[in-house]
């Protein structure tokens, strides 16, 4: 008989979100008077701009015309939307990165799920903690996880807590692995890290020869003068580091499918015989091999985010994301409670009341409050005793959330 | 430094496509005046039909109110458009398929080359020569190749020659393989196999215990009465199959992008220590970790292909197709050039004149008609001597080539 990726078999359920609908739902149903306020999606709430939306009309008639009509596209995307990227979101910001550079693809998600492919099967890898989770288990699948410990660490990942107790601010680890997944801003804790703090990852991975993984799938939330948005802003970044983008957050693509990876030619790691080879020769090779391309529409779509209007719509919807996040800010100061993040970020990152741990605190704050939130201790050992709230909500329902937080003491 | 996955430096590179566009170029440079019809592209040529152009700009519309906003979609596909599948293409055919053993994606390349994710890393693969390269490269990423030959054969990797001698009937491996890759309708022959054949397949791996992958991006093409569109017209193939189906040719969703892939329920491989596991589960597991759905906008486009329009005007754009593609076997016939394929798919395999390689009957076609052809070599080994033409173009380019053919002899 056939065998299959035994990898997959370490893994366990992921059972964070399936448990968090069943808890909500035994609420609701006991409960059937109770307005639930759903703060722990990571999705976002407003509908798409309206300069995508006339692109996106204009680009289906495209589509519909044998003239205009475009079938495959190139794997990497359409130079006209790869110049936009490398124009606007790093050359105008004196960045040194080429249209060449960007692979478009169809999301974040997939392509830091999918760069594993281009990696050593053995490579060690080091995650902060807490961490969204594809990293860890996109690398379980690829077996290098080793076993699942008790404390649902797996023995060959080196995790870096981020905790109260270091700002946040993960530790150099103390062995060398060979790749390191960082994400500022940060999903879940919504904190960033500033120039010195990056300045130090890309010197160690430099000097260690590691590849850093950047996800900056939030950089559009920074609004904090001199927070790197990008980790190409980081002097010697390009020898090192792949970094990841997405239009989901930004611009509300969660649906419609929208991100790119920038993979410098200066990127190299070795082979199995010690020869250098350039990263960006096999992304493009992993890519054109298995994926083909973005859709067209999506495609056009985000041509039109780098038109004035389209920039100008950008910003209004993430600045209404911020004001959503200062509300939850002030209301969980005016009630005590110490948080993270919400700054330059979707995400509030909130400590639990003195001794409860992440689900006790759910539940709290759904028995009382009627609000769902999103256990910290889901993201990683490191999360217990915190909880995640989103800004990705109307205005009325996080006023309403906060009006109840300050109306009962907790 | 960190280590790169060895097996990607083993790939040579990937010229087929890169040689044909240098040699026409040329060819067009010193002779401007050539009219050069393209005959050897894979991709669709028809604008979307005015079901799916409707069905868009009713999504947009959805998109940009608040109301009816989608975000982020189940990772397998909209409910709506997995029920419609598995009833229209299956249960309405007799075939016993449930919506949740389809797995809705942003294409059958994606999926055919994803697939490789959830099999052990030391399986043996058969593949059909001439074959779709995909196939292949994935699996050679995957350290399942070998060595490469100088043949350009892979030493791990078996080969079923379809040819002229054995009718393009791929011959059971003479020893077993883990699993085995069949396209039917072919790509790139354009044959189909009868049901006695893909019955011999089908038993022959549940006998074996071998896992059956079953290309039928094409199924839409067939038109011959009693050829089965899909492997699960085969009693017992739900043990052993599964099956990847793509909107590109069906729909000329090349652009836009989606198709989908079936995994039964009763499908099990074993892990390492002999246990059985359900590949339905894996396969969920891989496209919920590192997928996060085909775009909103070209799901609900698929949709509108289920209507009574919908379906009609996918007849009518395959019929064009097969039109097309009868013009050109008759053209062939009339000057006595052999050739199968076109009757069940856009692909013709035509047996170059006597003597000559593919590649000198491309330059033949290419100096002489102004007519460009794919290499049959460029599919594998057993490729050399044929070249493949397709369907997709107008009429009038169709006629206007089979024209010049007949007006001068070979």
């Amino acid at each position: 008989m056939f065998r299959i990726n035994h990898n997959y078999t370490l893994l366990p359920g992921s059972y964070l979100f399936s448990e968090i609908a069943r808890r909500v739902a035994d609420f609701q149903a006991a409960h059937p008077e109770a307005e639930i306020i759903k703060m722990g999606i990571g999705d976002v709430t407003r509908p798409l701009c309206p300069a995508v939306v006339d692109a996106l009309h204009q680009a289906v008639e495209e589509e519909a015309a044998a003239e205009t009509f475009c079938g495959y596209g190139p794997e990497q995307g359409y130079p006209e939307l790869r110049t936009l990227i490398a124009r606007t979101d790093y050359r105008e910001r004196g960045i040194d990165i080429d249209a060449d550079e960007i692979f478009v693809s169809d999301g974040a998600k997939s392509d830091t799920g999918n760069i594993t492919d281009i990696l050593a099967a053995d490579s060690k890898i080091a995650v902060t903690d807490p961490v969204y989770p594809v990293y860890v288990d996109t690398n379980v699948m690829g077996g290098r996880g080793g076993m699942l410990n008790a404390d649902g660490r797996w023995s060959r990942i080196t995790y870096l807590p981020c905790t109260e107790e270091n700002g946040f601010c993960p530790a150099l680890p103390a062995t060398r692995p060979d790749v390191v997944y960082l994400c500022y801003p940060n999903n879940p804790t919504g904190t960033v890290l500033s120039r010195e703090e990056l300045t130090k990852w890309v010197d160690y991975c430099r000097r260690e020869g590691v590849l850093l993984l950047f996800d900056a799938a939030y950089e559009a939330f920074v609004r904090t003068p001199g927070v790197p948005r990008s980790i190409y802003e980081i002097e010697g970044a390009r020898e090192t580091a792949i970094e990841f983008r997405s239009f989901s957050k930004t611009a509300g693509f969660t649906g419609i499918r929208l991100g790119y990876t920038v993979v410098p030619k200066e990127l190299t790691g070795v082979d199995a015989c010690g020869n250098k080879v350039g990263l960006h020769g096999l992304w493009k090779r992993r890519q054109t091999t298995k994926f083909n391309g973005a859709s067209f529409l999506t495609q056009r779509a985000g041509e039109a985010l780098y038109s004035p209007e389209g920039q100008q719509q950008v910003k209004e919807g993430i600045d209404f994301y911020l004001s959503n996040a200062a509300t939850i800010r002030e209301g969980l100061d005016a009630i005590g409670l110490r948080h993270v993040g919400g700054s330059d970020s979707p995400y509030i990152w909130v400590n639990s009341p003195e001794g409860m741990t992440s689900w006790e605190f759910f539940n709290l704050l759904l028995e009382k409050y009627h609000i769902v939130c999103t256990p910290g201790s889901g993201f990683g050992k490191a999360g217990e005793g915190y909880v995640r709230l989103t800004a990705f909500n109307s205005a009325e329902r996080v006023a309403e959330a906060i009006k109840r937080l300050k109306s009962h003491s907790l």
